[in-house]
């Protein structure tokens, strides 16, 4: 794990996907999100978001005070960047570089600045098992800024790689899916892999927050100790999630802030 | 013009359009060309330039000493960013920041920086005689960074605009294009647009930087003081054709050398 | 005018554009619009639309017996086909042919087959004016199926141009927008150009149906015998005014159905 | 194998990759590669050519006699469609539909018409082992028109499957390329995968019709009874290659024909 073994019980951060918006094509209520969380993930063009959207999203960002990441996926805007390509570690590596170097600029044009990375869909799925193609996206973040951390999944292969660069990594955990029991997330091809309810949703997170566990799906308990809790925005009741976790968090006295 | 009235007759600038194969396609040498100019437009992978092609021509121009240019162009890989697009000027602001973001992180990653802007195609004809796409490309840069100077065409209306707003214009003229009396490009749909022989290109380059004049198509002389020579790269003789305008300015005495 | 001096009062096409979405991205509410109109405008994946939605959606139109025409655009997907673009016109003709052929190819999967052709957003504008490409759009469905209709604005360029070629043409008007006193649009960009009320909206589609007539911004009367309406299925209240158009036309008589 | 045990030593089919420039960019001499082969495998936009290339490779294709199967790929462009992407087999399938639908009408245009297809890159590839995937394009070539014969390797999961579905198959082997003792190809990252001399070419390909088989790498003598096979159409000396396996087989008596 990225995090110290004494973690933080009174501190955590919320993440979010924004700026998957497209042209005349609009993906989630980014308005809604940004007031319910502490950072946003802003998609790098590739797999979603236009410059518009994108800066229009750092804007709100940054007015929120929310801490702007970027988002990068793979070249893919039909697939949303949630297909698998097999592609060349060099050429991948440029496409990150290529797309945080454009959210960085669009952030400072709205008055924020790049603070994380946090890779999407396939891309965020094939790094944590994939040394390769997680190593490339590395490869682009130390050569960008090496002090931009990454948020990665717990026990990831590029959690690891990226240790051993020296780059910061952050934990997240996702606030509706199921885990496994050795901590890896229940595919969602199978039943019980994402909480609809609001209880076990807020149970979730609250147990992540105050204890640094999770309870899996065969109902082991196992250690996952996280700096973020990772909300999804383009579900119907994202909103209505949102300010559930939130509510359940401040009650605990638990204070949500961004981990940079 | 955007140039002192006295002209700097030791010394030119000559630029040329790299970095714009993509993917499998290749486009011009860019390796010969790098070779023979003293700053290069690089494509910002919206008409044209994948990141892996970006990076690539970043470095070799860092290699050789040649200074880096953001060249961003309409959306439109299809067209090669050569037809019009009527769009809001807010958005093709956007497209130009995202653009410029994007080539300053490969130039970085590839060891050098990105130093001025100059649109490419469709773009860079239209905002020399469209305000508002003008200013859109003007806001753009005046975003990013206000100290990186735009390379246009002499009289342009994005030229009267930028420098309007404080922001340095570097003022071009064409190796083997024929003038019209007015300064402005003749038609590539008219018979002799194009120059096409050696002496050509060369005494017209040489009048440019010497005498800080050219001859239009008419025979009228009209006075054209200029900071840089924009040479094709993607012609079949591209490349002999600027090893001819090095040796001419050599031999006239004239350094070869970027304006910043 | 396409349609002959003695209008049909008794039966009228209604017609929508879908099949808009892409990927993960939703446009409109097909399935409802499908079950309140007679033919449908299938994205041809240019502007718009993934091969999966074209399929989708045709085979939804198949199911309701709903006629399918395609709906060829400019490639555009980031302007969604709203913004001209100054394409050469053999390479427009050949993009509007492979839309076509593909849209073709998906109807035929999904049981049923293309009828018409309409063109999109800045493409259907610049025709009714541009020669040039008016022509290029027509050489296409020439090449394709001589005997697909056209459907276009009445008193149009390519209407001319059209009839001329031996292409039927189907005229439409539009429910909710507001005409000037030569037949023209009124700008979107001016105040009442759409008609937002529903009464508004189903008074004007009576008096084109009953009359062949439309009431211009100004109150002059104007002919403009048509065969088709077009409700827009992307605004929000999209559903509930397709639903006041029908109740409306039916109460009057009216038989809701295809022009072939 | 999809051909009969007594193969056919008198006739053979040469095809090739053509129609794969986009805007711009040019990729390979597809005037020389009409006028060596008997087929062409058109590209269908998703992984290269634009509209106006294949048109204008369907009509040198026509007027050269020449057949003009549809080569569709992944949508992946910056790839070329050399990069295996893991998508849903129903998207895949309409991928599929969409692209043959687009070539067909370009075909037609052009005077000449689809007779087969051989899919691109990656995805002939992929379907040589992935029965999914295999099905996916089975499935949209059964739903075009399934008289269309599939082009594939031979001993491939998709031509088993393909037999089947009661779809013909036309077995290919590659004039340049090396196969291992099971006859699957030796992967380009070995040495001595591509083969370089005119003399091994010729000597595979005359191998290979005449006596239907191949000597493989380790110099196991393997049956491989082919239809046609393919030329590579983008390698430097394409051209050069093409007309000497042309000269050998005419030499050996064989007519160089289409399979249709």
């Amino acid at each position: 794990m990225g995090t110290p073994v004494g973690i933080d019980r009174t501190t955590i951060d919320l993440n979010s996907d924004v700026g998957e918006s497209f042209g005349m094509y609009t993906l989630g209520d980014d308005a809604a999100i940004i007031s319910s969380v502490s950072s946003v993930n802003v998609a790098g063009g590739f797999h979603a978001g236009d410059p518009s959207t994108i800066r229009a999203t750092c804007a709100a960002a940054a007015a929120a005070g929310v801490t702007v990441g970027a988002h990068p996926g793979y070249r893919d805007l039909a697939g949303f960047g949630r297909r698998f390509i097999d592609m060349e570690p060099a050429e991948l590596s440029n496409d990150v570089i290529y797309q945080i170097g454009a959210v960085q600029a669009l952030a400072r044009a709205a008055g924020t600045s790049v603070r994380y990375v946090k890779p999407h869909g396939a891309l965020y799925n094939a790094i944590a098992h994939h040394p390769v193609q997680a190593q490339a996206v590395l490869d682009a973040i130390l050569t960008v800024d090496p002090t931009l951390p990454l948020m990665t999944l717990p026990g990831s292969e590029v959690g690891r790689l990226a240790r051993a660069s020296g780059l910061r990594t952050v934990a997240e955990a996702f606030a509706d899916r199921a885990y496994n029991a050795d901590g890896s997330l229940v595919s969602r091809t199978r039943p019980g892999a994402v909480l609809h309810s609001v209880s076990a949703v807020t149970d979730q997170v609250l147990r992540l927050v105050l204890e640094g566990q999770v309870v899996a799906i065969d109902g082991t308990v196992i250690d996952m100790p996280v700096e973020s809790i990772c909300l999804h925005g383009d579900t119907p009741d994202a909103v209505t999630l949102a300010a559930a976790i939130r509510f359940a968090l401040v009650g605990a006295g638990v204070t949500i802030q961004s981990f940079v």
